[in-house]
């Protein structure tokens, strides 16, 4: 009879490609972020605005992954960083495999930092390991702030939650959102989360958001 | 050697229980909606404004998806109409099987109209019949004006798109959503849909969608 070693883990392809692609990452002492959320809470605008304001700081470059278009790609590269877009063609999340292979395609010895950007949805890509150091969930003022105890999966699972579009505060509409319920909500599901609340668009508290890039670029080089 | 009858179409166990719940709500004359969008487009919004306002005219049930919680299930029952909550705990869309079952715990007769409010995600819900008669897609105006053509397939199934959050609109804030773009983007992936720019908060246009429902349930009674 053929003994079996039932120590060992056995991995999914998914979760090989991912060890793969985190382990090529470490070796280039690149930090990978990968940037989960529902469609139009403001990704690609958080990405754009990084990118023109941290230039000379950090070399990024961008894996876009969307069902369709190459929309993002054109509005990353239209900043001169480096994008790579990949589209799932219906799929509703990134694998790691379709990471490594767009990870042959981007300039690795000029970059510090790359960000995935996945697909709009706020479940799936939660699930799916890609290599990345860590995952950054980003929520918009305009979904809720219920959206924490409604989908705990990847405020359970994220470093960073930027909670976008914060001028809508005080813009004199109706807007159901509590940033504080929102603070307490997701400590609760993760006690060591940043929380960042931002505006993309108007600029406000990305200061903060930008020295913890510059600090986590830093501590990457130095492991 | 055994004959197999290649011409007739093998049915998943979804589309299996997707037919049944189609032909029992066509039994009961009961107009079915599934309403799909991302997390916090205003479906719950949406629902109880409508519920509220068609008292004495329609007489509504609800099916609600979450992965947890029963929030929305609780907003809908503050109106006085029966909602039946389904917790897919973890799961990025409802089933047929899900809705065959809460299906069995609405008070059937008394109802000519059932919401199904599907769980908040653009691209998994729009692949899983749930026997419903037609599909509700639903953008909000913050998510941006390029999601009919990054997220195509809902936009091709559904019967009505509601565009919600149209106060935004004029309340001096950047927003990246033009209407019309919109409504071309959605008009090439289907040319039948029905356009409703509505403010589910503010009122604005509610009226015809309204009006959409109250023919679409008279027709389910003739048919």
């Amino acid at each position: 009879m053929q003994k079996i070693d039932v120590r060992k883990k056995i991995l999914s392809a998914n979760e090989e490609y991912a060890l793969r692609n985190n382990r090529f990452l470490a070796e280039h002492k690149i930090l990978c972020l990968n940037m989960i959320s529902s469609p139009g809470s403001g990704k690609t605008t958080i990405l754009t605005r990084t990118i023109n304001e941290l230039k000379g700081k950090i070399k990024i470059g961008v894996i876009e992954g969307d069902i369709q278009t190459d929309i993002d790609a054109r509005r990353i590269k239209a900043t001169g960083a480096p994008a790579i877009q990949i589209n799932t063609n219906g799929a509703c999340h990134l694998s790691a495999a379709q990471v490594n292979n767009a990870l042959t395609k981007l300039p690795i010895k000029k970059l510090n930092l790359i960000f995935i950007e996945n697909v709009g949805n706020l479940v799936c890509p939660s699930a799916f390991e890609l290599g990345e150091d860590y995952k950054v969930v980003v929520l918009s003022v305009p979904e809720g702030d219920d959206k924490p105890a409604k989908y705990p999966a990847i405020f359970a699972k994220s470093k960073v939650l930027l909670i976008n579009k914060i001028d809508l505060l005080n813009a004199g509409v109706q807007i159901d959102f509590d940033v504080e319920r929102v603070k307490v909500d997701v400590r609760k599901l993760n006690k060591t989360i940043q929380i960042f609340p931002i505006s993309a668009k108007a600029g406000d508290g990305m200061t903060t958001w930008y020295q913890w890039l510059i600090k986590s670029v830093k501590n990457t080089k130095i492991d």
